[in-house]
């Protein structure tokens, strides 16, 4: 999917919502764990109740993987029935993968090509060579962690990082610059948490027009009218992710009911962010 | 396995050879690519021709994942064909994971209790409550990048820092140092290149008494002595990895053999400078 296809979507559905598929079999209802694949198929419920409100969906590839064999049956089936049923949705696959070039370029065609992802979630630490062979994808993303939403965050990305004229600037900040030098950088969207909300003024000043990926409205306490408020661009720039409120909104039988209920509540929400800017 | 096991195991064979299997199907031997499963008989023959020179095995994650579901079941065919017949032997997932706290749970079960390896590599991007997940786990090991072997290493890792007592250090120090003051810590390893030998010393004062898994030697360039001078303690305290050099070493039938020859000749060069201390 291209920038401008998700940037109309975003219009279309007057919505910037990102549902995070994180299934923990202890945390479904009870009556799926009878049926063959059991992720898929709540997954599938999920999907089907909310795909008009959100216009992307991004699986924890941890949760597949945490079930071996059948986890990643599961999560071939998701992005599939995804791609097959609702091609309009842009994929993240929130997998947090980086390593040598040769060893991320096969990360990559994990992804993209075997899976089919629109996009996954990269870590920085290793630097370029270790970013550019998903960015050599064409109408794929690489979304990079900048700031993240936990508390970690503060143990090295925070930390002043003296640059090359003896300024000295915060290490996601220079995470951010650094990359957009990178072949290809148009590709990249970031990671950046909406419990730090009062970052964003910062960050728009170093990728005014990248997307921003943003984990922690909900239940990690971030704030959805402080994040657009700093980090709203023209073309809205932000995909705001809610997992365990939306997808655990109920345990019962009704649980794909509620699930919506909390998506159109926050796609309420966003559509009024929108008519006001 | 324990710390004090692989160290016996070191003893023993009088080798701290690692050998990476990060298999693509177009650098194995052709007829391998008529069986049902060509990347776990080719591993199965790499082990059996070099487990007695080998302690360790470093499966490459992004290189079972390129080849979907059929690739993950490969990867859990070897893992389990080494913890049952090499039981001695251990295990390394190279797979660079982390993420906030309850996802690297999810990681950390995928890969020491549904695949039973001994260790994993994780990278420290998103500090301590990302590492901890996995550091939880007894007899198991966590990997965590420090300096890389590539060229992208230089990107952010050897960024110079402010400290808190306003004294600057590289941030690879840094996250050595941080990741000192973590629970359970003594479960972490760390990930240093070889291609970065002179580095070593400063390193050993930070973790004089830590395991470093070494990758960089052949392939990449890095020299098998020079890390040794300045990277060995009293407990060897190295894994010295290689991949392509040695599963690579032919393409014709006599692949194992000569990938044998490769690893004999390291583990020969590994016990003259054992010896030698």
């Amino acid at each position: 999917m291209t920038t401008q296809q998700l940037i109309e979507q975003i219009q279309i559905k007057k919505s910037f919502l990102c549902i995070g598929l994180d299934v923990d079999l202890n945390k479904i209802p009870s009556h799926f764990l009878a049926l063959e694949d059991p992720i898929f198929e709540f997954n599938k419920a999920i999907i089907d109740a909310t795909h008009d409100l959100a216009v992307a969906y991004k699986p924890n590839t941890a949760f597949f993987e945490a079930y071996g064999i059948k986890g990643w049956m599961s999560l071939q089936k998701t992005i599939s029935y995804i791609n097959e049923k609702y091609p309009e949705i842009f994929t993240i696959a929130d997998a947090k993968r980086g390593d040598i070039g040769n060893t991320s370029s096969m990360y990559a065609k994990a992804f993209f090509e075997d899976l089919n992802f629109d996009s996954i979630t990269v870590a920085p630490y290793m630097g370029k060579d270790s970013v550019e062979p998903f960015l050599a994808f064409e109408d794929k993303h690489t979304i990079m962690l900048a700031l993240t939403s936990n508390e970690g965050a503060f143990d090295f990305q925070t930390l002043q990082v003296n640059g090359t004229k003896g300024e000295a600037k915060e290490l996601y900040k220079t995470v951010l610059e650094t990359s957009k030098t990178w072949k290809n950088s148009e590709n990249l969207m970031y990671v950046v948490g909406a419990t730090k909300a009062e970052y964003f003024t910062e960050i728009r000043k170093i990728v005014p027009d990248s997307f921003l990926l943003v984990p922690g409205v909900g239940a990690q306490g971030g704030s959805l009218s402080e994040v657009c408020k700093y980090g709203m661009n023209a073309n809205v720039g932000l995909l705001i992710n809610s997992s365990r409120g939306i997808i655990y909104a109920s345990k019962e039988a009704d649980f794909a009911q509620k699930a919506r209920i909390e998506a159109l509540k926050m796609q309420q929400e966003m559509a009024a962010i929108m008519q006001a800017e």
